[in-house]
């Protein structure tokens, strides 16, 4: 590593002698030795008081995406107000609370935002540690900023605590990054639909089709033929790439590979279970490099250059 | 909870004895019943193999906004590459591993981004455990879709752990929402300056003015005079709040509260410390309502209702 990056002196080059790898081949099993200390971490961590509201992102969908102080607050909770796309298995990290469910499940009509916010209000002037957990992150089309309102309103103590949100997590999981230096210095995420889930009317997508190269939408499968039309007349080309990413970064997710001609009669052709965010861009491309798990199921990469830039490594 | 949400089935609504807050006060110390269990949680986790590379993003600043992805990759890591936002105490939980710095430092020049790759690729190629550390994600303005696909095009096998950006949970920390529903159903992310530190060429500040009410920029503050007239010069208006956020998520944190007529000269007077986030849009104002690390500080709210909507639990 001749001109490779150096240590910094105020951190340790090394706490310790470097070994090269012992263990396992690439493909064998994991040894005791190569997974040393999985003990909770040594920090300060924060505590849930009795009467107070900790308002959590859960992430996208897989459990090892919930942050440390995620984890803090399930294991400290009495209580868990849990929307839909929390995973069950990260509920079951915290086997001691009481599991509240408030979000919609297919048919029935979904707890009022009213309903929820009281909800909250009383189990935390009951006394009780109480975590609130949502899909994604809380700040992200999630309406957390409204329920922390209400707790403030309310008088009743909370913490933020942000999670992974699916606009970016989730197509990491596709292998789609939403920025890449040879495609877009702007991304725009925006909510395909609003709470009644009718088309956003105040979004003008003519303006974001010029604005930002990569446009990454949450809940559009709904309205896809309104906002591809939408970007199309705005002057965005037909074959310009789009990514759809339905339960993303989950067992079960999904994705098809279209363009914005395309990808209304594609979807009706192949229609993907919600929830599902969609990439509209270049940066969708670089799946067919990138498509890590593919990769590591032993699939060859399709294309190892998709945007045509050469290989970077040999560039500044 | 009359009217509230239930449990659905296939989810025990308890998992044990709901028991009412048997600790302290709300302003005790935390007691060892009150954290029962905080042991490694059972999972299947993936293991980081010899010859492998995770590319991780550690999140805005706090350890606790680090994954569980995360810290099972610093505990397995032989070797660590990190940049310059990624704090002491995430990497002193990687006590075995080798340390390698790959940011920049004040006034040195950087590595070069083909270096930080090739030096990747050697410690893969050794056969070693490789994580990738870079603050905030990878896949947002932090040229990880480029360092993948080097890797990919020396057959480097690897995995993306997506981190928070600062964007999203850096402003949460300074009490933000990047989305409110009374105010936005898009929000945009720019980067203020490219790889060379001259203010990017490809935006199309009218555009993005126009597309979207709120609008987060990174590495905002050398070009901000340039910034905030063309947001002005598309037609934003003068007294529309601006928020910049420095060293967000860390016992450093500050925040600067203006406006867009008035943030060139406020910075100028006042300088913030890079890294910093800037906030631009109504979604600022809810800082007054929800700046949760001055609330639990003992401060009280400055304005339960900054964007005058009325008590949010009292309507639907």
């Amino acid at each position: 590593m001749a001109a490779g990056p150096a240590s910094p002196p105020d951190l340790p080059a090394s706490l310790g002698a470097f070994s090269p790898a012992q263990g396992p081949g690439i493909e064998g099993p994991m040894t005791a030795s190569a997974h040393p200390d999985h003990n909770w971490p040594d920090h300060d961590w924060p505590v849930l008081q009795p009467g107070w509201v900790w308002l959590c992102g859960a992430g996208p969908g897989d459990p090892g995406l919930l942050t440390l102080h995620g984890l803090n607050a399930l294991r400290q909770a009495e209580v868990v107000v849990y929307d839909a796309l929390v995973s069950e298995e990260i509920l079951a990290w915290a086997p001691q609370a009481r599991l509240i469910y408030a979000g919609k499940r297919g048919g029935k009509p979904s707890p009022q935002q009213r309903d929820i916010s009281l909800s909250l209000i009383e189990q935390a002037r009951a006394g009780r540690r109480v975590l609130r957990l949502k899909g994604g992150d809380p700040f992200v089309f999630g309406r957390g900023g409204e329920e922390a309102q209400t707790l403030v309103q309310h008088g009743i103590p909370f913490r933020i605590v942000p999670g992974i949100t699916a606009g970016i997590g989730g197509l990491a999981y596709a292998g789609i990054p939403v920025t890449h230096r040879d495609v877009n210095q702007a991304v725009t995420f925006v909510t395909g639909h609003d709470a009644t889930g009718a088309a956003p009317t105040s979004l003008d997508w003519g303006a974001i089709a010029r604005g930002s190269q990569v446009i990454v939408i949450y809940m559009g499968i709904k309205h896809i033929a309104q906002i591809a039309g939408a970007l199309l007349d705005a002057g965005r080309p037909g074959d310009e790439p789009v990514a759809v990413v339905a339960n993303a970064a989950t067992p079960e997710q999904r994705v098809l590979e279209s363009t914005l001609a395309r990808i209304t009669a594609d979807l009706e052709a192949t229609p993907v279970p919600p929830p599902a965010v969609i990439c509209v861009g270049r940066a969708a491309l670089m799946r067919q490099a990138l498509d890590w798990q593919a990769l590591a199921a032993g699939a060859a990469p399709r294309n190892t250059d998709p945007l045509g830039r050469g290989r970077p490594a040999e560039s500044a």
